[in-house]
């Protein structure tokens, strides 16, 4: 064991710094375990216009620094490490990791959740390479170029939205007919004069010599196969989350997100989880970080009464 | 009918003004209701610390203004009346309120709770003369008197050591022989020079001539009768949820808060609760605002299935 802690947060996005935040003020003995950026899924966002109390926005990144900040401020132990396991032994929880073990009374899961991908030939080998999962990190590549999204959700949209300030055009490939994003963003994305749209389409195959040259779509009603040539390639089709090391250990939905109730507890006393990473989450940077603070209240309570 | 909307949010503090800022986002004609300060009960709060993104910690009242301009941005119509009903008749749901009827076709709840009073002889009468239930108003009041904190939880050990950067003396009175306050409040309590406890004791009256003087306590164990001599009185025994006009319209737990599922949803179709009026909240700023977007997505997806 590499050492034993009250309580350990794995992942440091906005759930994680949260909880970190309350865990640390509380003065519960805390680990937060994060693999790459503090942060999380919003370290690459832009401009979050929602998190409420910033009238202006904010940039994921300058909100993630701030969260980590106000949590060291109370004392948050923080750790670079991959978590790779999580066992219970009756009351004691150990966390495996890239750096070690870790013993821990107490622990909540906000490990996010990841870009799904397409699953196609040639994605593989052509990721960096054109094909992406995220237009903030790499839309400014394709200044003047031809662009495609994949993708009808919210997250499509957005990203589609984003690209037309870079791109020349902006093709959406989606299997429906019809857009599954919110209001305000179909009416957006239909105005725009950069943006086009191939229903009922799917992306067979992504083709490209070292770099992305075209894509194969198969339109699923009709069955005819077509050729778009693109400069690059954004995939939004949705998120799985970062669990598959928890599959005996916690309950999970049928998407593999954590099942909890509305104290963020899951099927094992003492195991939390928060953020993306849970069933039925909002995945809004503002509902992360108020399951971390309930998650966190309700460890502290278990910690409390298992004393 | 006053007017009609397709959402109708009860209650402007961290989870209305949330849940308005989203709704107004997704153009969803919304109206949020507030009877008193929007901001709800952080707009009392002098410094929140624990709400994330602001390490320097930011005052309840700016945080409330912060999140109003914010949603108001967007488009959010905000409306001053006390609600007094809630009628589901089908898919259609009627708030009642001061200013008239409104017809909604989704309801958030959002209406946050109460302080709970003492129930004593003498305290309503000496409300505003001496009894009170935030130190956070009336503090300053007391500088270089004597008060008294009623309570042993979270609440009241904060207002207890905020009350002394006023008072001579803060007396707190608790009906157990310990504080149910989280570890660091109660370190910091046990720790001030300027706290005193009056433990297994209840206050069982208020005296004084038009201004507070005294309060008979009693103690539980012993049955011993004692008078205290204090020019204040803060009561934090807890919250009530605003929830009285909802006793038969949608289910409430034995305290009276809204029963609801992760994702916000009522027992009715179509009503939603978040924030402090909802059953096992966190009561936190950062919470209640995490359940409004948690809420309002809900509701969004309701309205766009119901269409």
């Amino acid at each position: 064991m590499k050492g034993s802690y009250e309580l350990v947060i794995i992942g440091g996005g906005p759930a994680g710094l949260t909880a970190g935040l309350y865990a640390a003020r509380a003065r519960i003995r805390t680990l937060l375990i994060e693999r790459a950026v503090v942060g999380g899924q919003i370290a690459n966002a832009e401009l979050l216009e929602n998190y409420p109390g910033f009238p202006d926005g904010i940039s994921g990144f300058e909100l993630g620094l701030a969260m980590q900040k106000q949590a060291k401020k109370y004392g948050l132990e923080i750790m670079a490490a991959e978590v790779t396991g999580l066992e219970v032994i009756g009351g004691e929880k150990v966390v495996r990791s890239s750096e070690g073990d870790f013993g821990a009374r107490a622990v909540i899961i906000a490990g996010g959740s990841e870009h799904s991908r397409l699953g196609v030939p040639g994605e593989e080998e052509l990721v960096g390479r054109g094909v992406s999962y995220c237009a903030t990190c790499d839309g400014a590549l394709f200044r003047d170029q031809v662009v495609a999204v994949v993708g009808g959700g919210n997250a499509a949209v957005v990203e589609a939205l984003f690209l037309t300030r870079f791109a020349e055009k902006v093709v959406v490939i989606h299997r429906r007919d019809q857009l599954r994003a919110t209001r305000i963003l179909q009416e957006r994305a239909l105005a725009s004069p950069k943006i086009e749209f191939r229903w009922d389409s799917v992306v067979e195959r992504v083709e490209g010599e070292g770099r992305l040259k075209e894509l194969v779509l198969r339109n699923v009603k009709s069955g005819e196969i077509s050729r778009l040539e693109v400069s690059g390639t954004f995939v939004a089709i949705g998120l799985r989350p970062n669990t598959s090391y928890l599959d005996s250990v916690v309950d999970l939905d049928s998407g593999g997100f954590v099942v909890v109730n509305e104290r963020m507890e899951t099927s094992v006393p003492g195991v939390f989880a928060a953020g993306d990473i849970r069933a039925n989450s909002a995945r809004q940077a503002v509902s992360a970080a108020g399951d971390g603070a309930t998650a966190a209240l309700a460890a502290e309570r278990f910690l409390g009464e298992a004393t």
